[in-house]
């Protein structure tokens, strides 16, 4: 039995996983979850992650793994997508910690409220829209001094990274002023071979 | 120079590195960061952390580091409070993702709200109450059927997650019902020396 990925087609956090799966060459199994039809709350899925969210992975020798940013490096251990040297990899977790805490639920929710919801952009939440575009800016700073996140490299936290914010402007967001964002955005997907 | 760590002295994910840091029994110089008041995003302090967030570590023969969860994982490395097996590592990855992306915005946002800002419980965002009251039910179930958020033994899952949970009432969370949320904080309290 290969490895299970438990996902809904539009999350941002189950692309993660899967650009991290085909960068990898690793094989595995999609189940769909409906997650805004509330199936990540059913007692069928809570058995699967106690947690309530998708992605959630189940590894071949191993078990259930959840957390897009936990499961992308899991799969990444001894690749180039995660940095060899302790110190590197620290830098590159704080950046994956930042993703969780400074980044996703800004970005992510304004995305899913002018998409999914299907609301207009000035109804917005204007703490999210604050606080995404602060989260842009302090990656349009980095990255106009490095060309990945991390630094050198290609990692696990571009691939967290790139999730949400290629599709920033359908949040609202306007990538046209950040060009060093939007060139890190041309160099990711096409490391990644997404479109 | 010994480890120097940028912090506010009311920040729980500053007391997250000052409970690591002291379960250790590793030196570090405090230099204290008025949040509150406006000193992370001065352009001294973005030279230190352009993520513009305390705590930040400064690190003898290293550099700088940002992000708590990061922090605390780094000084971790190689003491008992990072597992030594990776699996057992990633699924401690989990519960700290989880921390920076289902708990601490809540939990602390409404701390936050109700002694910074001094603001009465039913002015709380009603958000924050709904995933933060979420948040402490799936503690509360996991920690039902296991003595430490990882497992078995404790980790930084546990200092991540100790920090803001066990000062939950204080933004208006009810813990009396959650019998093993209040055995594990006391369990917890006591392994850190901490009251």
């Amino acid at each position: 039995m290969p490895l299970v990925l438990y996902g809904d087609h539009r999350s941002g956090n189950c692309d993660k996983v899967v650009f991290t799966l085909n960068y990898l060459g690793l094989p595995y199994e999609w189940v769909e979850v409906d997650s805004l039809a509330g199936e990540t709350r059913t007692e069928r899925y809570l058995r699967i992650n106690p947690m309530g969210q998708i992605p959630c992975i189940d590894v071949p020798g191993h078990g259930l793994l959840a957390q897009s940013n936990a499961i992308i490096r899991f799969l990444a251990d001894g690749s180039p997508l995660l940095p060899a040297d302790a110190w590197a990899r620290s830098n590159m977790d704080a950046w994956m910690f930042w993703e969780a805490n400074n980044h996703e639920f800004f970005i992510a929710g304004c995305i899913g409220h002018m998409t999914y919801m299907g609301q207009p952009k000035d109804t917005r939440d204007p703490m999210r829209v604050r606080r995404g575009e602060e989260a842009l800016d302090i990656m349009e700073r980095r990255l106009g001094g490095a060309p990945w996140i991390a630094g050198e490299a290609l990692t696990v936290a571009d691939i967290s990274l790139i999730a949400y914010t290629r599709h920033a402007e359908r949040g609202g967001f306007d990538l046209a002023p950040r060009p060093s964002l939007r060139a890190w955005i041309a160099r990711a997907q096409a490391a990644l071979r997404i479109t």
